[in-house]
């Protein structure tokens, strides 16, 4: 019985620390996601130590795998397949830019400065890839909180911001992928790796518009109670699962999934049934992955600073998608500056860094990453605050869409 | 991330063999408990192997504890105070018979027979104290679905029932706590152990009548969403580790804290938002508890006689318990069947045994009680189902405040 009481006082901590970081957030108008890192650092391991060290398989690390499970599977609930072929050419040369250009300056400068060491190339790439991904949730929110989301720019950058948010897990599972396996790098790995990314989500895809709405129709007709919540829940599981199987991370197959589930039409009532589930699931992820975090190490003076110039870089890498856009009307440096914030799926590079490639990456480089999430995803509510007050957008109004993420 | 994808699969695994446990014995009319234990009993680590053997504080485990704490706070939820004191003589009097009756012939059975071993004395107090509990959940829906809630035979047992629960949960802290300490057994440890039990739940009930709807206007007032959930699932563990804190099993925290819940006046939402967590998790509990019992045990033929025994004396103690109701009008029958069913409660005894006695307790006498359990909530519904069909009761519809439990 003591163990299970220690489990369930880490829960309470853990749940505790991050309400308090979400709501102190809240009030100086930040996203809940920082907050909750950021607690999860002061009280973790390697801060005030209130929790302990977790090994993989432990319930708390448990707990969080589900929760970023959840939260994947909720994006991909939310990304409309058919919305994309509407998305026009703007959206999607925004969303190649700003995957492209982060991703070269961060390479080219972890690789410039000698910052990986041994693993100089294998660093270099991974830090580049983290710098590829744009959060939907973080950006939406702060149109939202303006009742700008209507605006053809919000449009334009949330468009934008879903690809990415594909692009970048696409190059991560790639990325994980080569890290991961042994030997020298070769292009065949990467072909055969983005070939069993891409033939997973075509073959989920494809089978899954099929299947799905027979899927979620059978857990409706089951009259036994709670049915539906469970079902939901096993599919988000089972897919996560099946990604792991065919060597990919598990949130691709739970992304995959949400998208899959929402061609089932229940988009609305599996939303909502999963709603406490991700509550409690999701932060706990985002306050288990601070307190992974060396204080020390993200304190030090020269991480700091290396940390401040590839925040710059992020921030510039994205701005410049903004070019994606130029000569059609559009206020460029709203999307550039919206393009910004990386916020959850940043941190889902964090989790796989420490994980699975914690014997290549280095808590330096751990350590530069956060910092980069951090100060783009804080910088760019700040600035779209000032300009958004400042400029009159051509539409202002709530969008039902885009209800507030539980990641906020 | 192997461990925890395996440790995704156990949850997978155990939640649809739920579900099947569960939407079989919908169909044959049976409360689904039965049938997510009997599942766990198949598929766990003495069936077919499916699960492992679990470590206490594993994922599992430590969900399934959680389970059984977000369970008994739901019962303390629907547990109505004032209630008590309008509930009359005639349920406090089958209350008491029903606890008092199973209790001595329990005993007296084990001890006649001879079955503890060295430790007759613990043994049979162990098999008295689990025979006491009623389970209100599974009377309730049988009530329910035959639309007799409102039968003053119903509403008797269930007064009587929740009067049964209490008292149980009592017995079996106490019971636990003097198996538990070391040393001969002492009345003066009864006392302490009663006087603490006892003391807890007074001082939690008067302090948390007051607090409470503090505490949950508290969780309705801050703005960032999910404070609800999170705030009320975290009021459950922490008044489960409370009861730990001072010598007391959680769930004795976790109903208290049920109790004191009702009391902010907000307990449709509280119970709508932990619904879905429910769910989830009290299964896994009932699953858990069934894997964790060993099937060749629990078919040995010496083992079976004797949970067939033991079952019939649970029978007849409930049944004697409708005395207590004699000469005021009442159909007898009714009552007496209508307060065999042990269902949940009964089966917190074995996970008690499992867990924190399992130094005294047999794999032998957790097999009897199972069969126990087993026998006496499937025959109550099959009884109650004949004789309702063939007596006119005075009033018959449905009733809101005993809508289906989340164990059903």
């Amino acid at each position: 019985m003591e163990t299970i009481i220690e489990k369930f006082l880490e829960i309470a901590i853990i749940l505790v620390a991050a309400k308090i970081g979400a709501e102190l957030m809240r009030r100086i108008n930040q996203p809940a996601v920082i907050g909750e890192l950021i607690v999860g650092i002061i009280i973790g391991y390697y801060g005030l130590g209130l929790l302990p060290h977790f090994e993989k398989g432990d319930v708390v690390s448990t707990l969080a795998e589900i929760g970023v499970v959840l939260l994947l599977f909720e994006v991909g609930l939310e990304t409309n397949l058919e919305e994309f072929v509407e998305l026009g050419s703007t959206s999607i040369l925004v969303a190649l830019i700003g995957v492209v250009a982060p991703f070269a300056l961060g390479y080219g400068a972890i690789y410039a400065l000698g910052l990986g060491g041994d693993n100089q190339f294998e660093i270099a790439l991974f830090v580049g890839a983290a710098m590829t991904a744009t959060s939907v949730g973080i950006t939406a929110r702060v149109f939202g909180d303006l009742g700008a989301l209507k605006s053809k720019e919000a449009k334009t950058i949330i468009g934008a911001a879903v690809v990415d948010d594909i692009l970048g897990l696409l190059i991560l599972t790639v990325v994980a992928g080569l890290l991961g396996s042994t030997g020298e790098f070769a292009l065949v790995d990467l072909a055969i790796i983005t070939g069993k990314a891409l033939g997973f989500l075509i073959v989920v895809v494809i089978l899954g518009r099929k299947l799905s709405p027979i899927i979620f129709n059978f857990f409706v007709k089951i009259p036994s109670p709670g049915t539906f919540i469970t079902g939901s829940f096993i599919f988000a599981m089972l897919l996560g699962a099946a990604a792991h199987f065919v060597g990919l991370h598990p949130i691709v197959g739970a992304f995959a999934g949400g998208v899959i589930a929402a061609e089932s039409k229940m988009t609305k009532r599996i939303r909502s049934e999963m709603k406490p589930l991700n509550f409690l699931l999701v932060p706990i992820f985002f306050v288990y992955i601070g307190s992974e975090v060396n204080i020390q190490t993200l304190a030090s003076p020269e991480v700091f600073l290396y940390g401040m110039l590839v925040s710059l870089l992020a921030f510039v890498g994205k701005y410049v998608s903004a070019l994606g856009a130029m000569g059609k009307g559009f206020n460029t440096s709203l999307i550039g500056i919206g393009m910004s914030p990386r916020g959850e799926v940043g941190l889902i590079f964090v989790a796989v860094a420490t994980t699975t490639l914690s014997s290549i990456i280095t808590e330096d480089i751990i350590s530069i990453i956060i910092w980069m999430v951090i100060v783009t995803t804080v910088i760019a509510p700040i600035l779209l605050n000032r300009i958004l007050q400042k400029v009159p957008l051509s539409e202002r109004d709530d969008d039902e869409r885009f209800e507030t993420p539980v990641v906020e």
